[in-house]
């Protein structure tokens, strides 16, 4: 093999780069079988949704519990799933509907879930990268994010996928035409393109021990992902916090010397998070900013995120220069983002 | 004043000494009303719970998500407060009982989301240790957790407290007795009593640059308050995680640099964590066990909790160790456990 083939990271930089092109075929192939498959579920008239998932599923799964409340104003949770594994619990799911978030639908506790709230009276929902998979098969509806084989350990186009496919259904279930969306593609595009700056922004933590990464409102499911990917790739416990949360306690761990990250979104979670920025300055803390360009202005650093972009999408382009952080720190540190340590793609949890 | 009265930690080592004492009085004084209040919310016939707190009090909350799940076999959810308070989002909340918890009752956030639940239709139950606060005031329903003043930043007696009284509040809602929690007084005093194991424990996590800490199920919820605590006190990074979780990525991030504590409750949650538990001691990680005393002697090392306790009480007695070590690691770290740097008792987000 080549150099080229074998460089550390070959994998997950071809996956991050596939991402415009996968938002496109969701858009182009995917949204007429959502929104089909959205009316069925409308139809049925769920009254409360239930996310399952793990890892970076659960993060998609978290900002599709934003849409729901806050586009489609039914109350959400994220299922505890060991209720149902471990405890067998046996709630009457009447009413409910039961969406599943899984890249490659294979996880037994997943599919023992999804069985259990289906059997419980749910309506359920597979989001996967896998129509052929057990969860798939044992879900009423399925839900294809089609993102073409991720063989990278670190999930990226999955994730996307999960999220844009997760709001096409939202919009579905609500009678919205998704339109928020179109310009998705090409802003992915733009917003890859400046691998550039994301570089020179990783020498900032080639030698952190730590991070914070916080943010509110629809961008907080980003703030967790992007400390997921941080983690699972460089090794730096990278730690999440909603900006509320933050100061309600954690905010003692900030100092000149514990690096924080903060994904502003154009909104209003953005102007939620405001107050946590102001007290973030005041202590001195190394702010880096993923947000719009005034925003990135007023911190240490950051990466501008493209204007105009109604804030329900945000999500889908702010997690793409936080993965190329997580490839570039880790490059940067001497170690492969295609094959972290102790890590198996299809986890087997139960 | 004297040596003593002015020593770091004070304040919140006789909160925590209080401990076994406020659990007797919830249980004397308390259940009865909260009894009261358990029958009146299930002649409402809740078919959904939403939990909202902050901090501390939302790991009591995901302690009473495992419970209403398990022992209720009531669908559940943690709210995420910024899409009603930021987003101004309202859902339908006909049949949702909506459940507050805060020690003050004071955060602005938490009464605007408890105030616009109740106009969305749902009961709404207000836990707090303040029966004048303005949350307590807007809700339908008010339990006191009569943990009396708590002055440390770090909440401990008001964690037990909130837990114990999330406990008989369910055990209300389905008829049970609450006899479980009969005995935990006692237990709890002799927790405390062995604080001299835990101060050489903490020895361990002087020097410490981070802490992974784990659990599942019902031990979850004392893993995330667990880091919480470590996180305010000492400043160490401690990053929670369920243990399918920490198996879907973060896995990564330990090896025998990162120290792993793990809860390991005495059930179905503690054989449901057993493989992560094989998979860590494989790793080589330095794994310290909150748990039964076969656990902590197949561990590096570890504090072994009392046998016989119903697996859902368990973590009122579990956090104990917990807090005590973040005292314990503050202390030898040179620091004051009262005042972390930053932080204010009642915390206003909005």
């Amino acid at each position: 093999m080549s150099d080229h083939q074998t460089a550390p990271g070959r994998i997950m930089a071809a996956e991050m780069a596939e991402q415009p092109a996968v938002l496109r075929r969701i858009l182009d192939e995917g949204a007429p079988k959502i929104r089909g498959i959205a009316a069925e579920i409308a139809a049925r008239k769920p009254r409360f949704v239930l996310l399952t998932a793990r890892g970076t599923s659960d993060n998609a799964a978290l900002y599709a519990k934003y849409l729901i409340e806050i586009l489609l104003g039914k109350p959400a949770g994220l299922t505890s799933m060991s209720t149902t594994t471990a405890y067998g619990a046996k709630p009457d799911l009447t009413d409910v509907l039961v969406i599943t978030v899984s890249q490659s639908g294979g996880s037994p506790d997943l599919v023992a879930s999804t069985k259990a709230a289906r059997e419980a009276g749910a309506v359920t929902l597979a989001v996967t990268n896998n129509p052929d998979s057990p969860l798939a098969e044992v879900s009423e509806f399925h839900i294809d994010v089609l993102a073409g084989p991720e063989k990278a350990l670190p999930a990226t186009k999955t994730y996307t996928a999960e999220l844009l496919a997760l709001y096409l259904l939202v919009e579905g279930l609500r009678g919205g035409d998704g339109g928020a969306a179109r310009e998705l593609p090409a802003l992915a595009a733009g917003v890859l393109a400046r691998q550039a700056e994301v570089k020179a922004l990783a020498e900032r933590y080639r030698f952190a021990q730590r991070l914070v990464i916080t943010s509110r409102g629809y961008g907080y499911p980003t703030a967790r992902e992007a400390a997921l990917k941080l983690m699972e790739t460089t090794y730096i416990p990278a730690t999440p916090f909603s900006g509320a949360d933050l100061l309600h306690g954690p905010l003692a761990m900030v100092d000149n010397v514990s690096p924080v990250i903060a994904i502003v979104p154009d909104g209003k979670g953005g102007e939620a998070l405001q107050p946590v920025l102001d007290r973030l300055r005041g202590r001195g803390a190394d702010l880096v900013v993923v947000g719009q360009q005034a925003q990135v202005d007023a911190a240490s650093a950051g990466f501008a995120l493209p204007p105009g972009v109604p804030e329900e999408v945000q999500p889908i382009l702010e997690i793409l220069p936080l993965q190329l952080l997580a490839y570039e720190v880790t490059i940067a540190r001497g170690q492969d983002p295609d094959a972290p340590r102790a890590l198996a793609k299809v986890t087997e949890t139960r």
